[in-house]
């Protein structure tokens, strides 16, 4: 049961294929002049154009970068340093580490982060104010949460930084493939493991009209050295038989999120995080009051149920999610569920009748006061 | 009939095996608590002990980076800010063009190329010379030149860099699995794609006593963002398979590069360049007066042979190969062919019976003086 799929979402059996085909066909370096590498680069523009396509984005305009946090990186530079003269980056304090940690790179620390309320949303008179001085060169704001599944008023933001001039960046690498595709945006980034894609690859869609310098020496490329033509070709095949069951898809696991967020409600000591109605389908995020997180999921694990956790001591960050702090939620026991298509009522059933007895083991085994 | 080996080496079933293994094992993210996660975290670093290996270098201080390029560039900025007080970088001037750009980038320009001779090797006076001035931050000496196969004497040039206390980053991307790997070295890169595994990674090995300082704003992390870890499987095994007939493909891929050096020197018009002994085993180029590369390139294309060339202008650039003219070499119809394992005796005959004819054809065509 794998319940963990948020940017790490196992690939269907069409996309292994896919991957394959690609193994055989597009092996070789796209760049160079014979038949072999002229099919590599067939098979990365006709992918490019796929993606592109879903994204409403111009094949032209999209690029393909080496990981989402490259693209991140990447397009926050260019973006940044093609606004000479301004020299400061607004952001909800709800974007991913690697946005913040990138813009704080790249303006040099003059970055500034817009609260935002107990459902994750941005608080939009803060942020109209931040954006309406005129050192901004840039304003980040995400699609929908990663953590807790809150989706932005993205129109409203858009609508602001148009008026005042500002490009925004929209990440958006956790919800393409899990509902329409954001249409305010000026630079977007996606991630193709999100949507059943492998590792390994970032998109970045720029509107024609915003203006970017390369960071790179070579010129205008975002994947310095290349990157694996038959991975990009399994993300846009994995997009493209997301798009094609979206609807059925993102309404079953829809039903499925709820049935856990209404579930966790009426469990003692649990805090249910996020928006319930504006919220991507798959996603769902709850706190366990006097509950280790790191434990949770090592006990959940050994009951062979992956999940994640905004809470845990992961090999990468020490830290209690930043997200939860933002919306004022419970850091302890977290468990984060990302469900992809292959996750069924099943699976939901077992997960929510097991929940109430692994935290009431984990709060006795930790000597926790009793919870009402 | 694939001659265009050089970076992007066709993968063998083994490989390829391996690859389809990994994308079954090691889909999900290395970086998370559970199961599936640790599954490929174990794969992962299993890979790397194995590609560490190889280079004769320790796992912990073996990195694997987003491409060749991105590990050049990495590398080159990470060295270079621990260096502070010294801010400039000496280059041999056959590097490639991924060093050269970086080295400018990172060196706000202050970079000083060597010469070589017409053999390609580098001129060690006046290296010593450079890196003696006390301003050297890094010194860049590939091991072999990836067009032209020279291998450089890099014990030499170690003794030089030992002396002056400069770094040596030692470029072994084309030459890692076609022969020992070099053993004179502070910093070494190396490319999967050039040894049979996939595009899309580059390898970064540092000596413990090497200081960098991370480039990227989220710590000590090469490749942010991560790999595709059945990616990195698929390099070590194809390595492996290198290694384990390592001395009898590079005896034999020499002797079939050594049948077309002496059949090309006696074609009318025809240089060919490099070392003719101290090189690798399955590289060799020419250049032919009064043929165009694109032409030449094109015109093989449709016999079905596939190779490389350094004034083809192809879809990366337009300029003739800086190598040819670093060594004086003509930059006219240049071919370059570099041979993987699978490259057969009866396919050199094939090549070498009808070069003669090509190229008396493209001259004809193009009007040019009779070559005698």
């Amino acid at each position: 049961m794998f319940l963990d799929a948020s940017g790490s979402a196992p690939m269907t059996n069409r996309t292994l294929e896919a991957f394959q085909a690609g193994l055989a066909d597009g092996w070789t370096d796209p760049a160079r002049l014979h038949t072999e590498s002229r099919r590599a680069r067939q098979l990365l523009d006709a992918s490019r154009e796929a993606i592109a396509e879903a994204l409403g984005a111009r094949p032209e305009h999209t690029h393909l970068a080496h990981s989402p946090h490259a693209a991140i990186e990447r397009v926050i530079a260019g973006v940044f340093t093609a606004r000479r003269g301004r020299d400061r980056i607004v952001a909800s304090a709800v974007e991913r580490d690697a946005t913040l940690h990138a813009a704080t790179h790249v303006a040099a620390g003059n970055v500034t982060t817009v609260p935002v309320d107990a459902r994750g949303h941005l608080d939009l008179e803060a942020f109209a104010a931040e954006i309406a001085v005129p050192d901004v060169a840039l304003a980040a704001v995400q699609h929908a949460n990663h953590e807790i599944g809150t989706v932005q008023r993205l129109a409203d933001v858009a609508a602001l930084t148009a008026a005042a001039k500002v490009p925004l960046l929209v990440d958006a690498t956790a919800s393409i493939g899990h509902g329409p595709s954001p249409a305010h945006w000026d630079a977007l980034v996606a991630n193709p493991a999100d949507w059943g894609g492998p590792a390994g690859l970032g998109i970045v869609a720029l509107r024609p009209q915003t203006r970017w310098l390369p960071a790179w020496p070579e010129g205008d490329d975002w994947a310095p050295g290349g990157v694996l033509v038959p991975a990009v070709l399994a993300a846009a095949v994995a997009l493209q038989e997301r798009r094609e069951e979206l609807d059925a898809t993102s309404l079953r696991l829809h039903g499925l999120v709820s049935r856990v967020r209404d579930a966790a409600a009426a469990w003692p000591g649990v805090d249910v995080v996020g928006d319930p109605d504006e919220r991507l389908p798959h996603v769902v995020t709850f706190s366990c009051l006097y509950v280790d997180g790191e434990a949770l999921l090592t006990r959940l694990d050994r009951e062979g149920i992956a999940v994640g956790s905004g809470s845990a001591c992961t090999t990468s960050t020490l830290e209690p999610s930043r997200v939860l702090a933002a919306v004022g939620a419970l850091s302890h026991g977290n468990v984060r569920l990302g469900l992809h298509p292959g996750v069924t009522d099943a699976d939901i059933d077992r997960l929510v009748a097991l929940m109430p007895r692994v935290i009431a083991d984990l709060r006795a085994e930790a000597g926790a006061p009793e919870v009402a």
